[in-house]
């Protein structure tokens, strides 16, 4: 029965995060396959693991046997899980003896810290340019643009707030962003308060009927979210950066992962 | 020589970030080795494949071969990558014949959309989150508050913006977050805003010592930073959690991953 829903557990002694992402990306491979998903974070106790054991086991005796993707990697935990009646991918566990003799070390099998604090340092810029993010959002504030890695120009709705948030929470990137307008177009400079920041700028544009799409979700029937002003703006923003040499990237069929990891790229952002 | 800096590479051909995060979760094994890491995504082509293989192999000329995590599932890009001088630990390649049994299907080999568009409705709700958390950043905004599926309360600086933010842009909820200050202390009622929404209620605490060096770096020498104060509002809003029978954490020690995993988990947020 592949068309059937498969169940899949991904499971973790942290917080679930890796089992997630490297899990999910494996059924990725499987695009017509239908999954119906659960995570289970913080199996720190044998007596955890034995209850997702059971509740594994239960599911199994309704049908095929669940994917189960753990990242687990304290020893006795891993036991526990390895009696469960799913199909078992040991995400960690295949590659750590690989590791051991490439580093000439025996892994630590403490679990998790991959989402921990880990480094303060690093965690403190992060969360620094998370603040720098929310107070530069908009061009709310041109305060302190000099100290922007980045700042993200475009027309409204062209994914510059999700993107900034992106950079600044995943990677600590202090990035600022600025709203284009109709003001701002059909001179020769760039907008005032970008002049001295032109190396910093980098442009989203988008597709006028994606555009309008998006524009028509929040104002319905308004010029705002027209085909025609979407379409004049998208022109006009694509004019200025070509101008002004500022890099730039169609964002309508991208999500924030793909055009932050293509701003970190032609940026050189990557800390 | 295992106390050399041991070079690491990430490569991809989407975003990088399964790589990445898979890839650093298992370096967290090795907490006493150190690394220097290099991300290589969107590598979509062979004459990409071949230009990092020679920038691969030129370190490994220098010094011991690096480590090379990879997730292109591509087949001639992967045969490419399969010819550089580094430990390659290929992190998809290893489970997919596991998943085809289990699955009764091929993969698809189609290079990754895990970090994507993906599902469009998905997408779209995360990233309406992430516009609503930024609208109900701080108590800005009390209108909607009944749109939201948890909000965080705390006294300023224990995490609540972040946390917010991660919450909306990893995992597309409704999170909006309320700070508690001096006057909603002391009555036998929540915050009048909250009233209605005590079950949506997630409470932050922190440690006094942490507070007071996190309110310090904003505000040096202020009565706010003060560790008197601090203790003050952290044991106020604590004894407000316990009354009201609000689920709460110490985040002192927590990042917004851990803290966000623990939300979802206590608040059966995991859509």
């Amino acid at each position: 029965m592949p068309d059937a829903v498969r169940h899949v557990y991904f499971l973790s002694d942290g917080t679930g995060i890796t089992a997630e992402t490297l899990g999910s990306t494996l059924l990725t491979q499987f695009p017509k396959s239908r999954f119906y998903r659960t995570t289970v974070p913080f199996i720190s106790t044998v007596a955890k693991a034995r209850s997702v054991v059971r509740e594994i086991d239960q599911v199994a005796l309704r049908g095929e046997a669940p994917l189960v993707f753990s990242t687990a990697v304290g020893e006795e935990i891993r036991n526990e899980l390895a009696t469960c009646n799913g199909v078992l991918v040991d995400l960690i566990g295949v590659h750590v003896q690989l590791l051991e003799e490439a580093l000439h070390v025996k892994a630590s099998h403490q679990p998790g810290q991959a989402h921990g604090l880990g480094n303060a340092l690093r965690y403190q810029s992060r969360m620094m340019a998370v603040e720098y993010a929310m107070e530069h959002d908009d061009g709310q504030s041109l305060r302190a643009l000099e100290k922007a890695e980045v700042i993200l120009i475009a027309p409204s709705r062209c994914g510059k707030t999700p993107s900034t948030m992106y950079l600044a929470l995943q990677h600590g990137v202090y990035a600022a962003n600025f709203p284009l307008v109709d003001e701002d177009f059909g001179h020769d400079v760039l907008p005032e308060p970008l002049r001295p920041f032109q190396a910093k700028c980098f442009g989203l544009t988008s597709n006028p009927m994606r555009l309008s799409q998006v524009r028509t979700e929040r104002r319905p029937g308004s010029d705002y979210a027209s085909l025609r002003q979407c379409g004049i703006e998208l022109r006009n923003a694509e004019r200025l950066y070509v101008t002004h040499d500022i890099p730039h990237v169609n964002s309508a069929s991208m999500s924030v992962e793909e055009i932050s990891a293509v701003i970190l790229e032609r940026m050189g952002l990557r800390h």
